[in-house]
């Protein structure tokens, strides 16, 4: 039996639906020779750690009462009653991680699963890289941050996977990898990295207005709270810098061209969210359609993409062919198409939902998985 | 540096390509601490093996020189005259393969990398997996033989790979792979897996006769020579086979439902192929017609598919709605649709060139590569 010692760091909706998933996996996991330890999880207060973590772990139950603590909006300290686990807060939980990495990173082995959104992982992640551990992330912000930290973090490039920071679980990453390990030279990239920003692209054909289109998505749970946090484009950016960095452009957040659909006039520091989508929007809604009619005479679509090319990064509007992958696309499926020597005039296409909880943890599971032959 | 010996069975087009493949990514698999050390290749009839197989390896000059020799029509023993190396001819190459994998498999680790399109390769596969080998396919055939076969070859379920067995170099059993390990339970799969069936059914939607449409195929050179070796779907049949043992299920080849675009009376054993093109396709030209428009007043269109879902497997035309992934098919790309919990209402979508030598052997490579953890 192999055993993978792991840390979760983050205990949202991605973070618990993973804790489920691997409860739900115990039996097909220990079909192919292998255990899942989960030996502290944390949060940006807390880590509940296995008192005796070089032995013992936190065990489906206890799992599962931390996972309800959580949903309640309760502290991980409440589990210090439970017995069995030991719970620190910050900074001693920084502390207690390393101290944990360097007792496993190199002897058992250890994954750091980043399942938060925030940049607070990055000290930590960077210093557990060096004691020997594993990072899986579905956390963006650590692969976004200076191209310094992008590189320590792939100091051993086999001790880290990342599927679920770009199309959730969909197989982006894993693809690309694949393409680039065979020697495969990537020419092109086009993405629609986000659901939202699919579906009101693609609504807007139709003729409707942005300002129509935008509430609809709002009320069928499709937007942020404040649409602009989708709006202004800088959750594909963050997608497109890692597929960009990954291809090898030495770039950072602030290189990328980043096209928002509301001008800044009409940002979060002026407009109100309900002052936003009652008047704002509407001021949008004429020069929008005149893009969407120039695109439709002369037969294209208009789609909020990543483009990646040679040394260009750039993520907002594009004209592309109603006939393409990406100009066929409806409603809320991501849609990456990559462009390569061996796919060159028809690309590399893979679509479908590139959000969600579940898909997201089920990315991260799989990367676990996948970097099991580095475990004794 | 971490060094992966292989020994390549099979040099035809997917071989060489490989061999290539191989020569032009030495510097990037040199920075990513990678050296593929080439020790033996095979063919139906001979085996070349450096002559100090255990510290030796046929170089890269080398290599290309067999590429010239066997691109020819020669046979590998014409190489004996370069020396440093040993050519052995059947059946003592058998026994020359078993050999360097009882010294190779278990200290350095070995890969069999399998391009042939032969059944000959699976007695010597199933020996090598005892003796600790990894086996890397590209042929199908060791996969679509007995369930017993199938089960042997996946002893050790982490020393096997085999992307380019289904839609060349596509991710797609990588990306099963992925769906399966994190335990998300798929439950249908759909996809046109032969370019030359998915040209011929999408240029039927046109209200082309049948007969044209293959006609056209074989002179674009997307048939085999003898078209009907495509129009039968047993090699979709493979693929089918293979993705539903992947899925659990235990059935083999015969238990398949293949529906052959031709039937029985226009075999190749009655019909030469010019009369099966001339004569034959005349007379199916009314029947496939009236298919063709029956699916298109449901608003649907004919596709040739495999359908994998619960313990059915078959293989054959499918009516399929006009704005799904596979009905806006067109041209020679593969599709392949897969409905799981994560992807339940919109499938995950996987599309793009699923045949040539190129992209083929750009799969197996990138499976040798995802196997380098299993390496000392």
């Amino acid at each position: 039996m192999k055993t993978i010692p792991l840390i979760l760091m983050g205990c949202g909706g991605v973070g618990r639906q993973l804790l489920q998933h691997i409860a739900s996996c115990r039996s097909l996991h220990f079909k192919q020779g292998l255990h899942l330890r989960v030996v502290g999880v944390c949060d940006s207060r807390s880590l509940v750690v296995a008192a005796d973590f070089l032995n013992k772990e936190l065990d489906d139950s206890f799992l599962s009462e931390l996972c309800r603590v959580k949903l309640g909006g309760s502290s991980l300290a409440k589990l210090a009653d439970l017995g069995e686990c030991q719970v620190f807060v910050h900074p001693e939980s920084q502390g207690k991680l390393l101290e944990i990495a360097s007792h496993l990173g190199k002897s058992t082995g250890l994954v750091f699963v980043d399942c938060s959104a925030s940049s607070d992982t990055i000290v930590v992640l960077k210093q557990v890289v060096d004691l020997g551990s594993c990072i899986v992330l579905a956390n963006k912000k650590p692969l976004t941050s200076t191209m310094e930290d992008f590189e320590k973090l792939f100091t051993h490039p086999r001790r880290i996977r990342h599927e679920s920071t770009v199309g959730a679980g969909l197989p982006v990453i894993a693809s690309l990898n694949r393409i680039i390990s065979s020697g495969d030279p990537v020419h092109r990239i086009v993405g629609s990295l986000s659901g939202t920003l699919g579906f009101v692209m693609s609504e807007l054909e139709d003729g409707k207005p942005l300002s129509q289109v935008v509430r609809a998505a709002k009320s069928l749970g499709y937007t942020e709270p404040d649409p602009r946090d989708d709006l202004g484009g800088m959750d594909v950016a963050r997608k497109a810098l890692i597929l960009a960095r990954i291809l090898g452009q030495q770039i950072n957040l602030n290189d990328l061209k980043i096209e928002s659909l509301y001008p800044e006039e009409m940002g979060s520091s002026v407009m109100t969210v309900d002052d936003f989508l009652g008047r704002g929007l509407l001021l949008l809604d004429k020069d929008v359609q005149k893009r969407v009619e120039k695109a439709s005479s002369n037969g294209n679509v208009l789609r909020y993409v990543c483009v990646i090319e040679g040394s260009r990064c750039e993520v907002g509007i594009q004209e592309l062919p109603k006939n393409s992958a990406l100009g066929r696309l409806r409603g809320s499926d991501n849609v990456l198409e990559i462009y390569t020597r061996c796919y060159s005039e028809q690309p590399l296409v893979i679509q479908g939902a590139g959000a969600g909880n579940d898909t997201t943890a089920a990315g991260v599971l799989a990367d676990i998985i996948d970097i099991q032959d580095l475990f004794p």
